[in-house]
């Protein structure tokens, strides 16, 4: 809503819309092609800047897949609390999310297979939930046969069981109906939260 | 083992080892760059023949990935199979054929986000193993509250919670140890096997 300014001196304020359009434009980019497809003079043509600039907010290439990574692992992390390690609770808000977020999904699922090095931001935060899971075990919330890094592993990917089943698998189910409406997404929705209820339960 | 040939016209036996050398390089190729990423002068390169062979013997782009998806769907359905609808059987042979087969988990994850459309072949085998789970569920052997399709869906997702785990979680359970050693692979698998029981039996 500023009126656009005639000044040479860039302000406070531009730099800091700048530097937030460029990491929207790099965001969307490595989610479209990933980490080795995006192309950088793209992103700055998106955000708008030249690329000595988003080099010099930024740095290189890599320094800005970790500042989009970064982002990404502080909006995960506030939209899908793990409230006392309740597992059932975080499966149905982890797939509210990446149901509303396919930007979110699509750089998962690279981050899964393409580069292996995790942030220290990603590294802490998986670090703080499996440490979450394991005291709820420990205060007998949830079950302790089975390793607390994997109980959380497991409930994590089956969060994405429909939204990133394959192709041949959603056309299976689509004699019945469209694999993504309303009603069908429900009914997953229900059998996702049920089958983590049945996972983790204390026993 | 044949000696090498100075025939002009090439024999039926050189065309069928032809056409499976590049049917392999272009699995190589897809599973390492994606449809999109893909490239047919470099498939033919890799198999040792030119490119107007490869259009003779497999059409266009379009129709080679058809092939090597189908010739992947083929060697998954051989080698982990569902019987009677075990789910669990199923869980631990589909964990160790994409353990032992990182090429076909790479191609499997590009699948689940890059091209939508099924081949006739994927489409038929997914529709069968969902078939199989409905007549288990029939039959008292599964739970059926579940819906098959999903039964099915989560199941084939947790076969990867570790394999395809962001790296992020891998590394924050590698202050104890290796997130691929051998021993880490037999408790995640034991674990894995525990998670599909609690989720499928019927109740």
């Amino acid at each position: 809503m500023t009126q656009p300014s005639a000044e040479r001196k860039p302000r406070p304020r531009d730099a800091r819309a700048t530097k937030a359009l460029l990491l929207e434009a790099a965001t969307d980019e490595f989610a479209e092609y990933g980490f080795s497809g995006a192309r950088i003079d793209r992103i700055a043509e998106r955000g708008g800047a030249n690329k000595r600039l988003l080099y010099v907010y930024f740095g290189d290439k890599d320094d800005l897949f970790d500042a989009v990574l970064d982002e990404q692992s502080k909006a995960v992390i506030a939209a899908v609390p793990l409230p006392d390690g309740d597992l059932c609770a975080f499966a149905a808000a982890r797939f509210d999310y990446m149901l509303a977020n396919p930007r979110a999904r699509r750089l998962a699922n690279w981050r899964t297979f393409e580069r292996s090095e995790p942030t220290e931001a990603e590294r802490r935060s998986f670090k703080e939930r499996v440490e979450t899971v394991a005291a709820a075990q420990k205060a007998g919330r949830l079950r302790e046969d089975i390793p607390a890094v994997d109980l959380f592993a497991m409930v994590l990917r089956l969060t994405e069981s429909w939204l990133s089943a394959p192709p041949g698998l959603l056309a299976a189910s689509s004699w019945r109906r469209n694999p993504m409406s309303a009603n069908r997404l429900k009914e997953h929705r229900a059998a996702l939260i049920a089958a983590v209820r049945s996972i983790v339960e204390a026993r």
